[in-house]
């Protein structure tokens, strides 16, 4: 299953640092900073729904500089 | 009177210990993590508006690493 | 699987015709005419997340009336 | 039961026009063109909410020009 | 001149207090806590559109628990 | 008085042509086509509130193409 | 130079058949149908940011069914 | 290159200071406080996107009491 996360990070948050950790970080495919109504979109691949949930809540969340986080599940890879 | 409230947590709160708290909080029927631009949906029920409006400020937004809420009142149950 | 399918309706549809078409949709296991962002709230469930979208786009969406929709899954039913 | 109503108007609708309408409406107490998000802010006041969602549903949606409203009810007069 | 300003406020904090506060404002009309995607709707007059924003961002942003603010500005009276 | 003006187009609408219109338009300033939540931002000028509300109902709206816009009042120049 | 597209569909509309004519359509890496705030998000890449504005506005727009997109380009690739 | 950048600010914090900042860093072009759903909008211009995103996250992220932002490139200047 994939999913596509945006990402809204803290004003002053290092986003070069948060983009180098998410890009190492298991689960995560890619990550890119943005213009637009969020900072980052990164893509997440994971066995099911539970699965990204977890990289979202555990992983993604525990990076400092994140504020908040919308998940957008892709219906069929 | 029925209320969906969708409900967004801080980056890095333990979501499964928030739903476990709404769960067993007085007038809160259902709880679920969701994906898309908020993280819960619960539901609330009470006798009128503003049990309802209790309900949610002053039992649900005593949850720590609750950040904030929006309430959609059911016209008809 | 379960999601909530927020459904906003065009201005002059007929609101309680949609509610009664949207519970006797089958997968559809509740709907409310609600208050704030969205007209109505309905709680969609089906064997996975192909089979909510099957609801959402080829059953909800053909209900003459409905502008746009927004699907949240649940994480965990 | 109090409520105010944000409502966005169609591109090139008569916006004079419409707030005439709207203040002439029965359950609409007051209505302004606003600059912000939304195009004409109403305030509606009923017996109850299912007064409110009709006078919303069944008056203010039957006003041609009017694309979408929202609803937010006062907790408390 | 008049501005609906809509006010959401910080997890946990006291609205009933902010609410009796903002009444006591001057230059706030009416304030109301209201069920959608804010949490309370006030009023607010001056003689222009720079009193107007001095009530806000001095006046109301003073209010401790207000976590931000929309404004509105009424085209006319 | 000055003020942005976000416009979204409608799908399939002609952004050059509505931009040209746009910049021809007396009471605008400047016109850009963007990225983001909104297609276009342009930036009004009027004697006051009630001369920038109508460079955009009458004139702004009047032009095909324009799905809606959204007002956002300079509090100084 | 990258972008994500966020492409909302009209109700109704085959989102399947919209999903294979946006995988055909030149500058368009991927395409997938996604729960959310919105229906689809492709990746478009182009030489330049007037490249992934044509894209969008003259390939993407033209496709029957869409109803609005909101493009959110990559700093970096 | 050009874009403008929609910025919210911390409740309480002084938007007078903030503007008289923003219009003395450089990179930056204007600076106005405004009604509506942001803040204040800033123009900026630089060389490319990556020039833009730098006096965004490095230069106006650096100013205490902003919250957050959104940058809105221009396709052309």
């Amino acid at each position: 299953m994939k999913a596509f996360v945006e990402i809204k990070i803290e004003a002053g948050a290092n986003i070069e640092r948060i983009i180098q950790l998410l890009r190492s970080t298991e689960g995560v495919k890619e990550a890119f900073a943005v213009t637009g109504h969020t900072d980052i979109i990164a893509s997440v691949e994971a066995s099911d729904l539970k699965g990204i949930a977890d990289v979202v809540t555990q992983k993604i969340h525990a990076i400092k500089g994140i504020d908040n986080t919308e998940t957008m599940v892709c219906v069929e890879d």
